[in-house]
């Protein structure tokens, strides 16, 4: 007899609405809006007192609206007696300041922890943080879902002949072995140096992609300058053809044109973030995260584990 | 060798500006941006460790935007060894959210101040708080500076005959009867009714207004709608002419048109919250609160109290 209720923001409506569907329930009636000033207006139309709540949010762009909103329905959901707030986040923002790599840097990752925690709410459900550490930053439980699983397995299906699986930096190693076992694939790292200070980078590859389909993985791809400069290298230096994916579409600025003008030949990328109109160009296919989501949402409802789910 | 170091974010540089002018401080150089995907990016460009800091920010539209720059700063003073974090927020947004008027509402206002104190604040200093109880929403140190000095001093200087100052409405009449006192005038208060539903509200005038100069004062005035009727209906029975006046200009939406065909002479606002080009009206007249921010930042930092400062 305990019940769940399943709200959306404005972040990813698309998305929670996949995901109601995927585990059979209907969206949470309720409003998010602007006063005529600015300020976030939320009407809950609907009791939800005793309810173990799920709220879907990514703070994508407009990240500070989209947080907002989220702090604010908690505050809402928290006063009126929720039994459990779980905040489902498939694109936790900030979580490129993770560090101070700089003197007198915030850690925004820690910060919008603090105050997720500091709204009231009782579970976070992510997937693929920038770096798994900011798990640690949470107090308070957190399922960290992975994307590899749903992108291996498009590249499975296309059954290619000789592939590698390549990281376009040091930081994504550990992903792209993740990706390399589910396809049975060796791996490739792009190591950029810089000879001396003013000459261009050298994109150095280690491992060999000769003759090869090179699949690119990164966690995020914002203005797809890496990603776009691999492919290009990866064709230069004996790939026969190059693929690129990553979980978290951020894709600002020039990452449309950069993209389009590159030698990618398709990129593969989740719903963690919705797609505008204007970015929807043929070379790139977006799959979806609902029946993953879905699928941990009923877990955590139901006290069960999630650790398998990847 | 206590060090102040006063800073200003994107809200309100030109307040900041002023403030640094009053007491004789330059301005801290720190660079406040926006990374592509729109999140954002805090430089502080001077050491700042064991200083005592005032951060200048009102969260005025757009409030969001307005309110992260805020806890994101104050998140990298915090990490930055600040001794003091002062938050000067001359217009505390989402003020008018301070209780659940309707069941499942927010409380935004007590939201705010808890992830004010989460980042990092050590003391509030802010100017006519929507309703006074707001303080109590934290558990830090806050001074409460008023406005009504600033805008009874200048029509004062103006030496009207036969004031009356006029309430808008029954929450208003505190700060009307504090302004009348300093005018040495009597007050009224324009009581709207609605009769029977779906009937037009009737502006029901408490008080003689007959022949006089009326002065309407209310805190924020923001689509206008409530001062411009109060306006009219004032002059339509009996007001000589009517002067409106209020401490935070947040004119949104249709606000400025209505003020423009009202029958109000002159609008007296003050600079909490800037005004953007296009609303720089003939009719409205904008004091600076910079002395009194100014006067209460060098008292905090001396450790003398403010509350003789209205
Ligand atoms: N939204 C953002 N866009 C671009 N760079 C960012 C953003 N947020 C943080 N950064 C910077 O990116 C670096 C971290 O990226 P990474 O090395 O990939 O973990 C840090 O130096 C941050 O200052
Ligand atoms: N930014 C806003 N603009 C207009 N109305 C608001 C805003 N924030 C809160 N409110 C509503 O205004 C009412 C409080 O205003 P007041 O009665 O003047 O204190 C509440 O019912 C709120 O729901």
């Amino acid at each position: 007899d305990k019940k769940l209720k399943l709200f959306s923001l404005n972040s990813n409506r698309e998305l929670a609405s996949e995901i109601a569907e995927e585990i059979g329930v209907s969206l949470g009636k309720c409003t998010v809006n602007r006063f005529s000033d600015g300020e976030v207006q939320i009407n809950i139309e609907e009791s939800i007192r005793g309810c173990d709540v799920f709220v879907v949010q990514s703070t994508s762009n407009p990240v500070n609206e989209h947080l907002m909103e989220l702090l604010i329905m908690i505050d809402a959901l928290k006063r009126a007696s929720a039994r459990k707030i779980n905040v489902v986040m498939p694109y936790y923002g900030y979580a490129r300041q993770d560090r101070k790599a700089r003197s007198r840097e915030p850690i925004t990752a820690k910060l919008v922890a603090n105050l997720l925690e500091t709204a009231g709410t009782s579970r976070m459900i992510t997937l693929d943080l920038h770096a798994p550490q900011i798990q640690g930053f949470f107090d308070i439980p957190i399922d960290h879902l992975m994307g590899v699983p749903i992108l291996a397995e498009y590249f499975e299906n296309k059954n290619f002949d000789d592939i590698v699986v390549v990281s376009p930096d040091h930081g994504g190693v550990v992903r792209a072995r993740k990706m390399a076992d589910r396809l049975k694939a060796p791996i490739a790292i792009i190591d950029k140096r810089r000879p001396r200070p003013n000459v261009a980078e050298v994109m150095n590859i280690i491992g060999n992609i000769e003759g090869k389909t090179a699949i690119i993985i990164d966690d995020i791809i914002d203005t797809a300058g890496t990603i776009t400069l691999a492919a290009n290298a990866l064709v230069e230096q004996g790939a026969c053809e190059v693929y690129a994916c990553c979980t978290h579409p951020v894709l600002s600025g020039p990452a449309i044109e950069r993209i389009a003008h590159s030698k990618i030949k398709e990129l593969v990328i989740t719903n963690s973030i919705p797609l505008s109109e204007e970015k929807r160009i043929e070379k790139i296919k977006q799959l979806s995260v609902a029946p993953l989501i879905g699928e941990a949402i009923v877990r955590v409802f139901e006290h069960r584990s999630v650790s398998d789910l990847f």
